[in-house]
């Protein structure tokens, strides 16, 4: 594979390891590392990055959690039929597949199912240790990709660690929830000394008490919800808006979704935190309160694709009346996957560089950047090349 | 109407004055000085120019060239008919549009007929300064937003001041061009002592001659062709592919323009010129070379207004064909006469200042901007603000 | 004006009288009366409707209830302010919205309020009883343009015309409702000899109860929901499909709204009225379900335009997956008035000819037709077209 | 296959037998035949048809002329790859498109190169002539689906028979073309004793001296130019128009071609036959002459793809302005292909009931239809179900 130094390799385990995103990126680290597939979509394979040192492709080794039993062999067959990656693709990395999908750990709920959470995130933390000793990695990133989850109600347990770490002592009897799903694994990640990413808008470590925690065993963490569809296109067409000082009177905006993910999006309940994650860059953005809905759809024809629509009705000088439209037709997990390995070198390489707490200068690919308020697109690509600047090795 | 003394006020000379986006730029000006209009869509409003010292919307005095008769009051009225700026203004404005119109002189290629362009130039220069005299003005801008003209042959007289003088001394003979109309302005605008600025996407300035005449006069220029409309989009939308290394296989787009802006462009000569500059953009900005034709229509019943149509087919990771699409509904005038008064306000403030030669850092407004690399929308409004900052009284 | 016999002249009442619509159909039929209007988008000035002796427009008399204050001159000013209606038109026809204005009577609820639908069912009688005489009409149509009600409950008094005469009897105490506000207006039109048709999704004639009373009295009626928008394109494009037999796999909508009826639709339980009859249409024309959604969206700075945006995703032969979407900006007043003024025409005739009960032959003009199952734009043309034919005079 | 007896089989004789649309004819075919594939977008296999007696698709034998040496197996292949059919259809029908490759003899000007016409047209008809005879077919149908050819100059010889004949007779010496090659196949077609179709815009049978040639053989003809893309949306939207007297001010289109057709399309020579059935379609049905231009460009990224945007801008009543647009995103080849299948039933049916001459009830397949006013989709099927109800075995 490559002649790097077995401590110098690099564990991505992934939260939700079955889904579209992970799988596509499982095999898409492969083909790039076999030079059978180019790096399209990769932005760490830019230029701007070459001096940042960040581990090579055939450096990342997968493995994860998920909840679902179809194999990573199977799933890569399904999204070859559905044309989001080569129809001989699956064959060709047949072996990563199996031996990633052989790293692949029963998730909770599942081992939840009769455990307090306190014992099943004592599981989540032994696999990561497992995982990083039985590949000799000289450490692991944690990439949630799962399916989004409600976002839970409030709870003081969540203002301060050691508060946390009562409540989770205190949990004893089953299905006594401290933390959602997300939280759990980011907990368990940060016990076992990995960094931690969120690209799903669940709440994951955006909590005081995880913060600490992240501090405390200093490593680094990002998020939340990666940016790949009309949120893209909303931050590239945000800033012209406000740099030509256009008035936006209404944006509104109609996801045609298939896929796993969109069936689990148009739960009324789970699409509030998808919707709230896309409409608060809006107004963020301009600086004025912005009318106009979101909505998003579940269309199962469409299969691993999406079509989104989106008007903007704005005024110019002496009141003219303007529109843009657009309509974006994508492939969400041909968008996402290559930035989960983008989020797996850079995570890798702050961690090495001793960076701890929340990476905002990772904002580029997020809909809701963590601790940070830029969100022109552009301006957080410049703070992520200087950022990836100040991680190369002969600084 | 203010209180600025005499000599610091600005003259705003519009080659195409009865134009509609001259027109629109003069009504605009009374309308934010007597505050019953707002700054939507000036760049120059926003707090990051506030400590560059523009001279104010109430210190502008406009007059120009034009060929055409209707006065700018009659202008006023159908530009309200057909929506462009509020039912009222014109009346409201009135006195404004009736001193701008007195100080309309023919343009060439009108006085041209009977004359050389030496004697030509010669009117044109005294109308400038006879002007600046008149209104007592700290300085004088020279914006040309006439109607496009063909690309001229290329001469060899172009290439250095010292034969473009020889040349224009030997054409003693009618109907004989040295240079195009665009050029002769700026040729005349620079003897002035005036900042000359190009909103179309004529020649100009941009000849080795006339940019050392500007830099012999100390003088600043700027140009070239104002982006409003789908170029302003793509300039936005460009950087989102090439910063998430999508590859984009093909960029198509179809203009629809009403006014007689579209009847003129709709020539097959002049088209050539537009749509040179419009696709030079998406190259650059990517990279390597697009596939893809732009299309201008005249559709006469669109009036003042534009709809635009383009298709951006990408690739992304191992792959997957994705599209964007997107329609522009604009009126033109009503997103250019913002600008040219922001330009009006930094030519004069850089010429104050001291600069001379090509505003590099004006690249924000311009589809195929002067001496610059940089096609990306938000970093060259960051180049602009940087460059408003250093244009301060207080530095 | 007209050589008309003034018995031959033909009232028009307008439930909604100082709305958008009936505003914009009061002034259209004076601007074509008077010919400083053409007669773009009304389907009875076609050749093919020749033959039919339809009351002439300057036969048509205006009046109608609202419950809104605004007086027709005043709301006709602010149509001329949105650009719905040429600038000087209100004042070219102040005469007629004065005379019409001066005939719009207190609507129910306003006169409900202290009354019982018994009560108020006289005195809405009575109204148009007083118009028709005093302005000795041939005949009354009765044409319901007011704001969309909550579909109410089904109750057992609708089922037949003596429950609710009964039911009507019954209600001596104040604001019990036997029948929602459009049914109201239905009853008293029908019990003064009126014609009635319902332009909006209200419950209108469409009760087993008023069937009988309508055939009793021998008036015809028609409806329901004026087809201006999104549905006139879907039912233009649906037997496309149909007739091709492409396979419709999901057709999603979204609909931007201002204007009073966009607010009124966006209350949840309108909408629901709304959407049912929009979606209904979609599966009766292809004969299987059709999956999608459509949402309605109040968009108050559209004022009186709509924008909808439709993507119909398609299967063609041997699985190709296709799709069509497009972008309807129209102006819903200026869709519907002319067809207000169509109907009234075409309602006149029947009732003089003799027709009686729900006319299906009408289906051309509504989203939601009456007792007819083709859904097929241009078949109901032709039976439109048929129907007319067979009403003239010297068949 | 199937009991029908041999004299009962239809040949269909594709010219261009190795093009896009006629492999996924004939992959269709079988496939239906078959039952894997379902006869989605096959006209007559709606219930209107049931009673026409057409024959079955078991019934069809294929054959046909080419130029390319790509075998269809292979041509098979590359539609499978480009997803216009099914991944393993190719396999499943592998013997049809062996055995139908195997029956595919040399076209013109392949032929024509060292031959006169007259030889040329004698070898087309001796092909055509022993396919019938091999197969014991009991007639023929020839389906031009071959590139689209530059319109020829009209010529003297096109106006009757009898000098048509005589120009052949004369041109003993090579390269002489008296008829671009779609009409010497037609004109091969119709000596041979088989009915012919052209699916292009090309000249084929549209020549008086060919019409003569048909009525004196006693066959009939159809066409011209498959009606699959923007059209067939505009044949449906453009009767709305109509029907409810908007005023349609202009059409503008654009076409985005990718695949072979669209290489030959982008030729400025060949755009204009194209381009020119197009805008017909609008004036005929509207009765007006409408503006706007309409754009074929050449994507060859889009492969087997099509993109078309339509942007109709149109009036309403009292002046109001509004527009339309629409996006088809469809892929060609399975949009005709079962329009082929359609043609050979119908053709070989009006052939078998005596019909002969212009079938001009079958306007609804084609852009521009031979001998027809209507161009209205949904008459125009209503037209052609009447038509195949007359063709039935029981009348
Ligand atoms: N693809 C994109 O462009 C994009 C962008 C932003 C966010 N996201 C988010 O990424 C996530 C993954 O998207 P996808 O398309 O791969 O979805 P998917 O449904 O294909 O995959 C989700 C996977 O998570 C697993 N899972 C569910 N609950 C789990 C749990 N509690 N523990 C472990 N595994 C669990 C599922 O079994 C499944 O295999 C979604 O939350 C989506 O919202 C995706
Ligand atoms: N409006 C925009 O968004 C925009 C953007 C970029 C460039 N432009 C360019 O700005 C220019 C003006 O646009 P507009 O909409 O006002 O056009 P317009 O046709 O309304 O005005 C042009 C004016 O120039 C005058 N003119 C023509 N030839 C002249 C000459 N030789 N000397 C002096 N005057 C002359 C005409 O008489 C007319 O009054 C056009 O060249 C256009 O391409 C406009
Ligand atoms: N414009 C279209 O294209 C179109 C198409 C289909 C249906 N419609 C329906 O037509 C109706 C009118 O539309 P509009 O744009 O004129 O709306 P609008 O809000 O401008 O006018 C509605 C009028 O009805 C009056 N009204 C409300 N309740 C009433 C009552 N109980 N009795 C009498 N009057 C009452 C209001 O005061 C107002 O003047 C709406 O219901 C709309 O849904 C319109
Ligand atoms: N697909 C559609 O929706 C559609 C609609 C209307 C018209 N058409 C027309 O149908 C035709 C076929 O389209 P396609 O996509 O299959 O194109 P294609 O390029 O895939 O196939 C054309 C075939 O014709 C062959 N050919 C070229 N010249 C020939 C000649 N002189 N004699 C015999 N064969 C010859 C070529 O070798 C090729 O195999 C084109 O003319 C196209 O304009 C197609
Ligand atoms: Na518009
Ligand atoms: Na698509």
């Amino acid at each position: 594979m490559t002649n790097t130094p077995t401590t110098y390799r690099t564990g991505v385990w992934l939260v939700g390891a079955r889904g579209s995103v992970a799988t596509t990126a499982i095999m898409g680290a492969a083909g790039v590392r076999d030079r059978i597939t180019p790096t399209t979509g990769c932005v760490t394979e830019s230029p701007d990055f070459a001096a940042a040192t960040l581990p090579a492709f055939g450096d990342l080794v997968f493995g994860g959690h998920d909840i679902a039993e179809t194999s990573l062999p199977k799933r890569a067959e399904q999204l070859a039929h559905a044309g989001v990656v080569p129809r001989q693709l699956p064959d060709l990395v047949h072996t990563d597949l199996t031996a990633a999908d052989a790293e692949i750990r029963p998730g909770t709920p599942a081992i939840e199912a009769d455990r307090s959470q306190r014992e099943t995130a004592a599981i989540l933390t032994e696999d990561l240790r497992s995982f990083r000793e039985r590949h000799d990695l000289a450490r692991v990133v944690v990439i949630n990709v799962s399916s989004t989850e409600p976002r839970p109600e409030p709870r003081d347990e969540h203002a301060e660690l050691a508060a946390l770490e009562r409540a989770l002592d205190n949990t004893t009897l089953r299905g006594q929830s401290v933390l959602p799903p997300s939280s759990l694994y980011a907990y368990a990640a940060l016990q076992a000394g990995c960094s931690y990413v969120d690209f799903t808008p669940s709440l994951g470590a955006r909590l005081p008490a995880l913060d600490e925690l992240a501090r405390k065993q200093r490593l680094p963490y990002a998020g939340s919800d990666g940016k790949t569809g009309e949120t893209l296109v909303k931050s590239a067409l945000l800033p012209m808006f406000a740099s030509r000082r256009l008035d936006v009177l209404a944006w509104s905006g109609t996801n045609l979704l298939g896929g796993g993910d969109g069936e689990n999006l148009a739960d009324p309940t789970t699409v509030t935190s998808k919707t709230t994650s896309k409409q608060r860059a809006i107004g963020e953005s301009l600086g004025y309160p912005v009318d106009g809905n979101v909505h998003i759809d579940y269309v199962p024809e469409l299969g691993e694709w999406k079509t989104a629509w989106d008007h903007i009705l704005f005024e110019g000088f002496l009141g003219a009346r303007m529109s843009l439209q657009f309509t974006w037709q994508g492939c969400d997990s041909s968008l996402a996957a290559p930035l989960i390995l983008d989020l797996a070198r850079l995570l890798a390489r702050a961690h090495e560089t001793g960076h701890a707490g929340p990476l905002e200068k990772l904002a580029f690919f997020f809909k809701d950047p963590l601790g940070v308020d830029e969100h022109r697109l552009i301006p957080q690509y410049e703070m992520l090349r200087d950022f990836a600047g100040s991680l190369g090795r002969t600084q």
